[in-house]
C-alpha cells in the first residue's frame, strides 16, 4: 500500500532516522509509531525510516523529513514522496529467534550487528536483543560470533609486531593504574597502544585523567604513528571507529544500567580485536558495589574471558583485584594525574604501586621479559629506576603535552575543605559510592581539578581531629554542596562514630 | 550540575518528550542520549525530558525544545533555561527490581503504570518492563496488581445495573461474531456496551466492520447514554480514555510483535474493569497461526482468565473456539458487515451462527435468562425470531447509521475476480495468513469494500472449475496484485493439487 505525501524538511538532524506523519493520516492508513516505512522520491531514490506521529505542524498530506534524511534522498521542501510500509529486515527475524530461546549462527549475528551499525534497527529492537542476552544468556559460540561481528563492523588496526594491552572492567574509584602500567610496559620495549574511556557516571575515566597531562583525541592513523614511535600511548577510544556497535548498544543499555555479561564480554574483546591486541591483562575488580561482587564470580568471569580470548587469538590473563575502596588516595582527573606522576617518581601510595606493577608484571611475563612469578619485580625495577617516568614524559610529549611536567606544577583547585575524624578509632569502611558522589558533586570530571583526597583508608588508626578526607572544587558552592553530602553520607567510617552517624541520618 | 542554554523552539510536537542538545555540549557535559534532564525556566517552571543529541541546526549553547514542551514551560524562542541531570523516578528502580527477578507490590505497579501514562518513562524503559514479564513471568498477584493499575490510571464507567460483555483474543479472520452477539444479548434485555478495536495487522477489526453500518467514535458520556438507551452498542474503544497505558505499551510491543501472556491478560481485563463489566464471555480461538496454537494452552489460559476475573470481581466464562480457518465466508469490512446482517436475518453461514449463538448463550446463562446448557437454544430463538435483527437496526440508528439498511443495499467493490478449483477433490486446508494477506493487498481495511469471499472451506467437496475464492477491490491494480499473491500463496488447498502447488512454489 503506497501513499503520496508532500515533504516538509525539518531543520534537525535525527539519529533515529524517523519521519513524521500527521496523526489523522496515520490513523487513516493504520500506520503506527515505530512502523518501518519506505520513503521513495520521484527520482527513484529510497530509504527506510521509522514512523513518528504528531498532531501539530505536520498537516495531513505532509510528511516531516529530518534534514539528514532529506540530504540522503536529495529532496527539498515541497517535493512529493511515496510512503509505504517496508518489510522487516532479516535481523528482526533473528532477534525474535533469540527471544524465542534459540541460538543464533555466526551469519545471523553478523547481520544483526551490521544492522545496528547502519541504523536499520531501532533502539527498541536493539534493546530487545540485549535483554534477550540478559535473560536467556548466550553460549560461548554465540559470544564469539557477537564479538567478531562487533569488531568486523568497524576499523581494525594492524601492527607488524605483537601488541600488548591492559583493560579494567571498572567499578572502583581512583583506578589510575593505566598511567603507570603503560609506561612501565613500554619502557620494557613492548608495544602498548592503550585506548581508554571518559567517565560517564564516575568522577574520572583514564582518558580524563590522561588529558590533564596531554591531548587524548587522535584518529586511527595518528594513534598508530604515535604508538610505533613511543611504544605506548594513552588515548581516548571514543574518537576512533573501533567496534562502533558498542556505543550504540551502550546508548540503549544506559537508561536502566543494563550490562549483561555476554554483551560486556563481546564489548571488551571486540575492541581488543579492533586495536590488533595479541596479549591482554584483564583487571577484574571484585568487591561490594563493583560490577562483580564476589570472588567466585570473578574467577568464573576470568575463565570465560580467557576462553573467549583463545577463540579470537588473544592471549588473556586476568588479575582479580580488591575493589572495596579506591586505588591510591586521589579521585578526580587532576588529583589522579598528580598521584600517578608521583608514583612514577617512586613516591606513590602502596596500593597504587602494588596493583600497577602486579598487572604490568603479568604482561612482562606474557612477553617473556620475565619468568613466571618474576614479572612484578621487573615492573618495580623499571618503575624505581626512573625508566617508566622517563617513558611517561616521552608519551606526554608525543601526544602534545608538556614533557617538563612535574607533580608540583599540576595546579590544584581554588577551594578545598577537610573533614576530620570525629573520634579515635580505626577506619572500618570506605564507601565507594559516597566517594564517587562527593567527587561528582564537587565538579569532576567536568572541572578537571575537582575531586578528593582520601587521607585514611580501611585499617588505618586515626585520632579525633585527624584529617580523613579533603574535597577540592573550583566552584565554592559546589564545594559546599559536596561537603554537605559527605556529612550526610559518610565516605569513611571510623569505628566508634558508626552508630551515632547512622542514627543521625536515618 | 546545572547549565544554562538558550531555547530554540521547534515547530514539532513530539510524544517522546525529548529536548535536543548539540553534540559538543553533550560531550562536554558528559550527557548521553536518553539521559533524563530537568529543564527549568527563569520563572521557575520545570519539567523532565529525555535528552536527544544532534550535530546540526542546534548550535552549542542552544537547546532544541519541541513545541508542546515550550507550551508546558511557557517559554519562547531565545529564552534562557537551566538544564540539569534529573534523578531517576522511583518507577525505574521498580523496573530494575522486576528485571532482577523479584516480585513487585501493588504500590510499585501503580507507580510504574502511572509513570507510563504520564510520559515519565521512555519507550526503552517501558519495553524493559514488558520484556521482564515475557522472560521472567508474573504470578497471579502481580497480574492482578498490573490489571488494577492499568484500569485505575484511566476513566472508569459506572452503570447502575449489571454489565455484560464479550471479548475475543483475536487471531482468526472474518470473526464478525460481535455483530450478532451484541444484538442477541441486548434483545434479551441485558446491557452490553461493547468497545472494540480497529484492525492493525488484520483485514478488519470489529470497529471497522461496524463502521460500514454506523459511526463508531463516541466519547464516554455518549457511549453511556447510547448503551442505556438501546441496551447494546458497538463502538471503537480507541477514542475513549480506558486503560490508556495499554496503547502506549502496544506501541513498544509492536516492532517485534511482543505480546507476553501476563501483559495480554492485564490488557484485556483492565479494559473490562474500565467499562464496568460484571459478566464476560471470552472467546479463545485456538489453532495454527492463532495466538494460542493448542487446546491445552487454551484451557490453561482460560483458567487463568477466570481466576483473574474472580480477583477483580468480573465473572468470566471462556469459549475455546476453532481458529484454523475464517469464521463464516466473508473477510473485509463491507463483506463482513453484509454477512453479519444476513446472519441476523437467519440466512448466514452455519459456522458464524453456531459460534455467535454459543458465545451469546453463555452470557444468557450467566444472566440467568437460560438454564445451564439452554443458552445457545435461547440465543438461536432470539436470532431466528428476528428480535436480534430488529435490535441491531435500533443500535445502528442510535449510533447514527441508516436503520433501513439491508444486506442488498450494502455496496460491493467495483472490481472482483474469482479463483476456481484446479481439480476435483476435497478442501483439505485453508491458510489464514494467506487469506489475511490477500484481503490486505486488495485494500482492506483502508478500502471498506475490499476483501474476499471464501466459497469453500475445509471438508467441502469441490469439482474442477468450482469457485474457491472471490477477491474484491476498489482499485484494479490492487486486485491484480492480490490475485497474483493468491496464485503464489494458495489460500485454499484442494486434495490432489497439493503436491503440484508445493513443487511450483518452493
Amino acid at each position: 500500500m503506497a501513499f503520496e505525501f508532500t515533504a516538509k524538511i525539518l531543520d534537525i538532524t535525527s539519529k533515529s532516522r524517523s519521519i513524521i506523519m500527521n496523526k489523522d493520516d496515520a490513523k487513516k492508513l493504520r500506520m503506527n509509531i515505530n512502523d518501518r516505512v519506505k520513503v521513495i522520491t520521484k527520482s527513484g531514490k529510497e530509504t527506510v525510516c521509522l514512523l513518528d506521529i504528531t498532531s501539530t505542524f505536520i498537516s495531513p498530506g505532509e510528511i516531516g523529513v529530518f534534514y539528514n534524511i532529506s540530504e540522503d534522498l536529495e529532496i527539498k521542501n515541497g517535493d512529493r514522496v511515496i510512503i509505504e510500509l517496508a518489510p522487516s529486515p532479516a535481523s528482526i527475524r533473528f532477534i525474535k529467534k533469540k527471544m524465542d530461546g534459540r541460538n543464533l549462527s555466526k551469519e545471523e549475528f553478523k547481520i544483526i550487528v551490521s544492522d545496528i551499525v547502519n541504523g536499520t534497527l531501532s533502539d527498541l529492537e536493539i534493546l530487545a536483543f540485549v535483554l534477550s542476552q540478559k535473560f536467556l544468556g548466550m553460549d560461548m559460540d554465540e559470544i564469539e560470533f557477537l564479538t567478531r561481528a562487533m569488531a568486523e563492523t568497524g576499523d581494525i588496526l594492524k601492527f607488524d609486531e605483537p601488541v600488548y594491552d591492559k583493560h579494567s572492567i571498572g567499578g572502583v574509584p581512583g583506578n589510575k593504574v593505566s598511567l603507570l602500567i603503560v609506561p612501565i610496559v613500554a619502557a620494557a620495549g613492548l608495544l602498548i597502544p592503550k585506548t581508554s574511556s571518559r567517565a560517564i557516571t564516575s568522577p574520572s575515566g583514564t582518558a580524563d585523567t590522561m588529558e590533564v597531562l596531554a591531548p587524548v583525541e587522535f584518529d586511527a592513523e595518528e594513534l598508530k604513528r604515535l604508538a610505533i614511535k613511543t611504544r605506548g600511548v594513552i588515548v581516548w577510544g571514543g574518537a576512533l571507529n573501533l567496534a562502533p556497535a558498542d556505543d550504540i548498544i551502550i546508548r540503549v543499555e544506559h537508561p536502566l544500567s543494563i550490562d549483561p555479561k555476554p554483551q560486556m564480554m563481546a564489548s571488551i574483546m571486540s575492541k581488543k580485536i579492533a586495536v590488533g591486541v595479541n596479549f591482554l591483562v584483564l583487571d577484574i575488580p571484585v568487591g561490594k558495589g563493583a560490577k562483580i561482587e564476589n570472588i567466585n564470580d570473578g574467577r568464573k568471569f576470568a575463565r570465560q574471558m580467557v576462553e573467549l580470548g583463545e577463540r579470537v587469538d588473544i592471549k588473556v590473563e586476568c588479575g582479580i583485584t580488591y575493589a572495596d575502596q579506591p586505588v591510591g588516595h586521589a579521585v578526580g582527573p587532576t588529583l589522579e594525574a598528580k598521584e600517578a606522576l608521583e608514583a612514577l617518581l617512586g613516591k606513590g601510595p602502596t596500593s597504587l604501586i602494588e596493583k600497577s606493577t602486579a598487572l604490568a608484571g603479568i604482561l612482562l611475563e606474557m612477553a617473556g621479559k620475565a619468568t613466571r612469578g618474576a614479572g612484578q619485580d621487573l615492573a618495580k625495577k623499571i618503575l624505581y629506576s626512573g625508566k617508566a617516568h622517563k617513558k611517561m614524559l616521552e608519551i606526554i610529549e608525543a601526544q602534545g603535552g608538556d614533557p617538563k611536567i612535574t607533580p608540583e606544577k599540576i595546579p590544584l583547585a581554588a577551594n578545598s575543605i577537610t573533614i576530620e575524624s570525629p573520634a579515635d578509632g580505626y577506619v572500618t569502611r570506605v564507601s565507594n559510592s559516597s566517594i564517587n558522589q562527593i567527587a561528582r558533586i564537587a565538579g569532576a570530571p567536568f572541572d578537571k581539578t575537582a575531586g578528593l583526597i582520601l587521607h585514611r583508608k580501611v585499617g588505618y588508626k586515626v585520632k579525633k581531629g585527624d584529617p580523613l578526607l579533603t574535597i577540592y572544587a573550583e566552584n565554592e558552592s559546589k564545594l559546599t554542596t559536596a561537603h554537605s553530602y559527605a556529612i550526610a553520607n559518610p565516605p569513611v567510617t571510623v569505628e566508634g562514630m558508626l552508630l551515632q552517624r547512622i542514627s543521625e541520618n536515618v
